[in-house]
């Protein structure tokens, strides 16, 4: 609910997390009712997840609003504790946490290179904040400047993108909350409080030692018990296909069913120079979100194309792929007769079985010793990395990229 | 989640609210896997809600499942009271709830009689369900009696359907955390705790007197606080105005983005018999869900036609119309002005200006003291209407039908 | 937990409710750590409540910090509507209302004028206030005086003491949760983000209306439910009459196991005046607690006297009077029956049955309309009383005085 | 609260945890009204714990409840997945949980073997079980051999006692709970939700893996902050040192104040033979609860013995021993300084001034690998220990006793 009293321009906006959320701002107020703001109320965080998870509809526009919050609660928080950031500082941190998923397409994660194949979401934040910063006649340059790690004040940055970010903090519990998976709750609350600062570097006060553990197993959790589910990824999958096969459909001349939008990025492939050339592309990829991709998805599930509208049926249907995960490869010669069954069940060519018989990997690091360090403050002054101030967390292992692989084919 | 395990065929499905909720029968599990079914997971509970909390993102699908579980505790509390319910009556009243709300549209009761004019979803969802017991062969049958209120043990059907029903507990319980109005929060494990039955009577025991005053308070504060919300209100009535709109530009042969069944139903205008001559227009009902009218709603905000694409820009860039609400009728001259404002400004007709500023009445009635009481059941045997009961409700206010005009008109 | 960090001497206690409270002050902390304060770990809030909810062993040392908790949220709503509060009276009013309980005796108002009979908790408050003004160097002059409502800024008491003062919405925020009576949830959260001050008045924005209609209702829900369930009551009466059997016989010259300080008001009557002249007489309350009563209790079950035994016994096994509440007076001649059973059983005359057998009166009014008022504030300016503003909530119901009898007997 | 409702006997429990907990059963019903169980609300969980944390009031009496009502669940849970446990059994198994902890005595934990010093809780449970079956007639003799591990399906011994029993799920989620200390919330419903029974051993399905493994780093991290927690140490040690002083003093004869119960065990030391041979001592052992030590500490804070009662006032105005805690051994010389300073200031000897300075360890073991442990059953059919089982927690370090040493010194 955004109030905005007459009186002195407080507003406030509801979140099931966090009880108020209280906009510290009015450029912020400002920023959240542009167009490319509210847009990201039609882009799911979790893409397809609630297939799974029915409750996980949750969108990249609660999500930034709530990262901003939080990014409040430890600026004050810091500031409590002696650690200098001025009125305009907290500002601009504030709105680069706010707009550090603008760039995002519909279903995020999950469709990102496919629809626009030439160009990841960074950098069409980074055109959107420029944007948004020549609208505003500049006052977003010192958030763009933290943003992208160019401000003097390092530990700024890290409170927007680091192991431990604002970002981070809030997907985590909003996720969690949201799929009902409740052993991802962290305790955000504790955390920030502990939060500090030494020589610029962001740290965690000692006595917060046992919460970044839970926080960090309590990541891995939601990485195989959501992000990594296995009819999550069927299920993500499922889209990938369907995207690719209209792309080939599209590429081919063939008339398909969507928005004027949607359609101009079905039929070409555009690259990041083009994005750079041609400025209104970019004007036509800010009216992209979920609801163009899947209301195309349910009148392409009526299409001549037998794989085309297959995919889309069992899409709508939620009839989705059985998988298989494991730590191996596959068997080849069970693969090829999988997709013998499809070739004859579909009456398709060997290279078509492939939009429904396929093989493909997963990665998972949980935390990543040679990047930026969720750093620890001893009492005694020393500030040391989780991976060795923890005498539980198995470092090797966390720092190791788990690589899974999968197979999808039909039930 | 739904975990379909090999074992016994136990299938858990995740909810942030109950936790996790097992779908305590293979018959159900089948149900909800059918595509009339996962339709209600395009159907958001609180149709344009979410532009005013934005958590409210729920669905139909979530909601009618949260249903059922409440009517599987219900059963087992009043089992364990002595009355009788079998196990087939179990299934019944769990399919019953399962499918109450199986024939709602795109936007529920926002856009109900807008996109269909001619028929309730009430009489959508006896159709709906005749099909889906034909499909299974009559296993719905009683299901069906039930939901009809024509099976011979009366208080199965006031489980469904009454002041008190499985339907609202959940959804008051369910609205009031997806859009964090906590005040909203019902205590629906003690109210359940406290239900019996009385000569065929839904009761509930004098201890749970409070709890059912709570819960009416809390539905009241739900009415007011969110589901007549006044921003909400202007949002519904813009989508409404849309749809209004589309249809006079369809029905005058213009050509409107839509998807084909969506199409349909702008171009004609089919009464409550064309839907039982013509099966197939029940076909493409089920096709419909939010994401037709909402793409629609996108794309028309290019459209020629300035009333359309206007009311669709507005929509889609939360910019709603302000809106006045108060007792009394609104000043006829103030209207006056407020339309020839609108007239010069976007050269509209007089009669065009009414899809800018408008007014209307929104009505409240939160208890029916005519209608199906709440009975609380006292120790001494006694069974009393709630509105008697209670020395604190005030009856006669909760009786008389709250009306409310509002005024709509352009920031 | 306590942590007074080096760095800057931020203190964090934790509360199961609020998460983490930090002290706002030195001289707060100071206060916490007075044995005075420490005093009230050991006095629970809500007496023998405990019997009937396992849960309510929370203290009024708990309440306190709470109540001061809500307090600076409340100063810091008011703060940045832009009612002026010094830095000063932030200390003063958060001390008020740190200290409104410090004269409560052991089991709170169960045992009010039973141990110490001719002076009230609030005359002692005031007492043991002055004596902390003392020792602290005059630094709790400003919170006295507010306290007294001696201040000129007259909404600073109301937030201390009102219909709607901190300590209100503590407490039955607080005994809601420890009691498990879910019902009784307030949302103090969104009740302080409504509050303001007009003419030096506290009131409540009109869009916090339906909150303040559920706070009155959770309110008298949980008088019924909490407050005076006849469990509850039961133990408390047998709690008074064991204090009232022990003093007789205390004032008889018998010996009792009790306490140094307990036996000094054990054998003495003391009233208001003897507080006032001997000083020493504050020294030798403040050292009475919960423990001093319930461990004598312990003991007496095995004391000589049987009336005195008895009960004791029957406390420490919680075995309870049988208990009837009704609006009517009780039949005398029955009354009259069960004192022969009870005097032939254990051999008492009848003037003593009176320990087992006796009747009285339960009063309760929820909202007092001729007192302090809670005032809607409405957007036009204009400020009305909750009373007239509701068009739910049923005035004279609430402003009556509800009488309620009771009849208690052996089981 | 407990309600007896006439129709069907069924009981209510209110949980803030749990919300209702039914009571299965009659004689379970009887059981916790027995003067037995009826003590346990007044022994503390966690002991000195609430000095800390000033929720932490809850009983053994609560918990034990809590741990029956999981057990309930889980043997649901079982049942369900087709692991046979009869109605005898289920009764025999919620009753083993419900008296695992009868025999604690006053302060639990802390005050073993220093109030009664040579016997274990257990022993006195094992007499106390032995004592109320003879008082049901033999109905307790299943849930005895249960307890001891004496019946045939070892299985349901290990619900009552192993490294995931419903002892350890209801403390570490209670305690947490009241606490405050919310990174210690354990996901119980998700847990039993996974227990199954392969071979006659408990075990939890490999989908649960994470939920174990959080469940293990929750209660690390309880360890650390609540059990261990410094100041909850200083509090204890404290609390053992008034006890052993007062014991001397009784010891050397002379008149300390306290209920006769807790003089008895004052002035002697029984040995577990005593309690064999001598029935009247567990009568007098039954009558002792917190209320007896505490009560008696506040007299004895005005004792001539300096010692004691310098000791007393400390703990009755918490005004803790300073404590160090720390991997090395302290420096001898800095502990004989700190002695001295002690010596000098309250003019007593070096023996004596060890009430007031002295050095301990503490040990913690997480995970004990080599006992009864918690099993993982794969899809295969493969069951493994979790410590082998799980790629991210660290075996070694969770079976490592870690001991730290700590030091305490007056302030």
């Amino acid at each position: 609910m955004i109030l905005k009293t007459k009186t002195n321009k407080r507003k406030i906006i509801n979140d099931p997390i966090y009880g108020f959320v209280t906009l510290p701002d009015d450029l912020i107020y400002d920023l959240i009712n542009h167009p490319y703001f509210q847009r990201l109320r039609r882009i799911k965080q979790l893409g397809m997840t609630n297939l799974v998870y029915p409750g996980a509809l949750h969108t990249r526009f609660h999500h930034a609003i709530g990262a901003m919050y939080l990014m409040t609660e430890a600026v004050k928080v810091l500031q409590s504790k002696g650690i200098e950031i001025t009125e305009e500082e907290t500002r601009g941190v504030a709105i680069a946490i706010l707009l550090h998923d603008i760039g995002h397409g519909p279903f995020s994660h999950s469709l990102e290179l496919n629809i626009v194949e030439g160009i990841h979401h960074e950098d069409i934040s980074s055109m959107l904040m420029e944007r948004l910063n020549k609208f505003f006649k500049g006052q977003l340059t010192l958030a763009i400047k933290i943003f992208n790690n160019k401000y003097k004040k390092h530990f700024l940055h890290q409170l927007v993108s680091s192991q431990l970010d604002m970002d981070r903090l809030d997907y985590l519990k909003r996720d969690s909350f949201f799929t009902g998976v409740s052993e991802g709750v962290i305790s955000t609350d504790r955390i920030i409080k502990m939060l500090n600062v030494v020589k610029d570097e962001l740290v965690v006060e000692s006595k917060g030692i046992y919460s970044i553990e839970k926080f960090i197993i309590a990541r891995r959790l939601m990485y195989w018990q959501v992000y990594l589910h296995k009819t999550v990824l069927s299920a993500e999958k499922l889209l990938v296909n369907i995207l690719k096969r209209a792309k080939e459909l599209a590429g081919s001349g063939q008339i398909l069913f969507a928005s004027p939008p949607f359609a101009l990025f079905l039929e070409n492939s555009f690259t990041k120079k083009d994005f750079q050339n041609k400025p209104e592309l970019l004007d036509s990829f800010v009216l992209l979100d979920d609801y163009d991709v899947f209301s195309a998805i349910k009148v392409w599930a009526w299409h001549d194309d037998k794989i085309l509208s297959t995919l889309c049926k069992n899409m709508v249907d939620r009839n989705l792929y059985k998988i298989e995960l494991q730590k191996e490869k596959f068997d080849k010669k069970r693969i090829k007769e999988l997709q013998q069954k499809v070739c004859k069940k579909l009456k398709l060519t060997e290279k078509e079985s492939e939009y429904f018989v396929f093989t493909g990997e997963v990665e998972n690091r949980i935390y990543n010793a040679s990047k930026v360090n969720i750093n620890i403050l001893f009492n005694n002054g020393k500030v040391t990395d989780i991976a060795s101030a923890s005498d539980q967390l198995n470092v090797d292992v966390l720092s190791k990229t788990i690589t899974k692989r999968f197979l999808c084919y039909p039930k």
